[in-house]
């Protein structure tokens, strides 16, 4: 596959230590779009602290990205050589205990939330629970109302129980926006089949993750395993409804990862996290066009590849986010 | 039984509008200790302001009223005919997702958190959910952290899992400081036999109900009817580990009762919503000494009368709480 005109990039998960060279790189890389993660533990008005910061990247880096509210940004990205930049949260800690915090979070930007972070959120279950009771009583509350707003809803380190009801119980298609295959590394993070087949089901979006934790042989996976891994996605949801959602975590300090993994919530520190290395070929995103080659070494023809690379997201998108007018 | 001098009276809660007139009928009811709530719904940061609103009260009414940091405080009450006020959250929504906010809530004189209010929290189930999990990740280190401090675990408003959970997980007695068998009043919100027994086995101490919709009758309950209910609990749990936890909610306004239910997590308005008519023999802490008349034609003798209406709670206070020096 060649970068033709037409051709859409996106990756629909990233949480960089965000800095000029980064955009630079998307830039390099040819991304037309990125979801940036804006928070894990942080509470509404950290939050809006770190929206605060978001707003000076645009401004300082407007040559090279922009804020992207809906799918026509996308499009005005791409016209202007730019980057959009969809923000999402991976927990809903910032909206706390009240339901009118999502309208506010989506007024200031964000588009997609996850309903939980590894632990019991008050929305649903984490992955890292032992044991999850599924959608609570505010959590149906909160799927109506991203339902109604247009927020994305991404099940991404949710438990597989929580993750099956958001996925019946949601009227508009959801996603797991960074996840592989669990029968191929088993983690409860990664995906099992049952969900994969509920996604599929309710035209929702899978978006394969880069993070080596999540990849069959870790740090070592080779470009073709990965291409084989997406072969064997794209065998259950179709490529329509397979992307990118690569964790990327680039510049980041070690610290970065006790703070995802331990937030405040607890008192045990792990003081040996650290970030594990990535793949030889996904270090930033110089290195996205080049999971073309191991898609198409999996079997993936053009039309194909091309949406795993961003046709299937932009669609998703497309379909989802209201217009900002 | 008459108001001796050792008599001390101790309701296990209250959440009135609280005014002076209150503070003054504490005093000529005769009430030595009340476990105060301070919030339900409330972060943080709204909890130090309502911390802020009890100071005031404290100074402005300091010839009625006393915060009270440990058991000692209560004979300090007592010794200057006082009531000695214990503050409380009925939810953990105060410490948000920071197990280090348990502290510092502990500092500014919290002694008693609910783990759960009717709904999931981050710590554990509420009642009120379809499916109760029990003790989360952050539940168990919030457990072992109030057992750190001293900060009393109320299991009220709890499922039944969760109670039973926590109950076995602490590693000092706690308390359900308002319910009442749910034998005698079919009600999630009530106590279980088997949780009773959990507690009991644990020296974990009960508050009985004197809120309309956890007693027998409703609001035409009798006070011979909860005399008994209160010999039920007691061959149970026993008079030493049997008190009160009134949950007099005294002129509060209706849109209170919504507040409580439906917090800021749901959009979903019960606008019919209303405290409940008070029994004719309880409405207010004048009425609190005569709780000993349904208790003695119960079968309660003169020791355990006064066990069940301040001495069990004086007890299990004097145990748990460090001395504040």
């Amino acid at each position: 596959m060649t970068a033709g005109a037409q051709q859409v990039l996106i990756d629909g998960l990233q949480y960089c230590n965000w800095s000029r060279e980064i955009f630079q790189q998307m830039r390099q890389g040819g991304l037309t779009a990125v979801h940036a993660t804006v928070g894990y533990h942080e509470g509404f008005r950290e939050t809006v602290r770190h929206l605060v910061d978001w707003r000076t990247r645009f401004r300082d880096n407007e040559d090279l990205i922009l804020l992207a509210r809906d799918a026509g940004d996308i499009e005005r990205a791409r016209a202007s050589n730019r980057t959009a930049i969809f923000l999402g949260l991976q927990n809903p800690m910032p909206i706390e205990d009240d339901i009118g915090l999502i309208e506010m979070l989506f007024d200031l930007g964000i588009r997609f939330m996850q309903l939980t972070y590894n632990n019991q959120s008050l929305l649903g279950c984490g992955w890292m629970e032992q044991e999850d009771s599924g959608i609570t009583r505010m959590g149906r509350e909160a799927i109506a109302e991203m339902n109604r707003l247009g927020m994305i809803i991404d099940l991404s380190h949710a438990g597989e129980r929580t993750a099956l009801e958001a996925i019946a119980l949601s009227q508009k298609p959801v996603v797991i926006s960074h996840a592989n295959p669990r029968w191929l590394r088993d983690s409860g993070r990664n995906v099992s089949r049952s969900v994969l087949e509920a996604l599929r089901e309710k035209h929702g979006l899978l978006g394969l993750s880069l993070y080596p934790l999540h990849l069959p042989n870790g740090s070592e996976t080779t470009l073709d395993q990965f291409g084989s891994m997406a072969a064997q996605a794209s065998e259950i949801i179709g490529a329509e409804h397979l992307g990118i959602g690569s964790d990327l975590c680039q510049d980041q300090p070690d610290g970065v990862v006790r703070w995802m993994r331990e937030g405040r919530w607890t008192r045990q520190i792990q003081t040996a996290a650290s970030f594990p290395a990535q793949t030889s070929w996904f270090r930033s995103n110089l290195d996205f066009p080049g999971l073309a080659e191991g898609l198409i070494a999996a079997g993936f023809g053009g039309a194909e590849t091309s949406l795993v690379l961003g046709g299937a997201w932009l669609r998703f998108i497309t379909a989802s986010l209201p217009s900002a007018q």
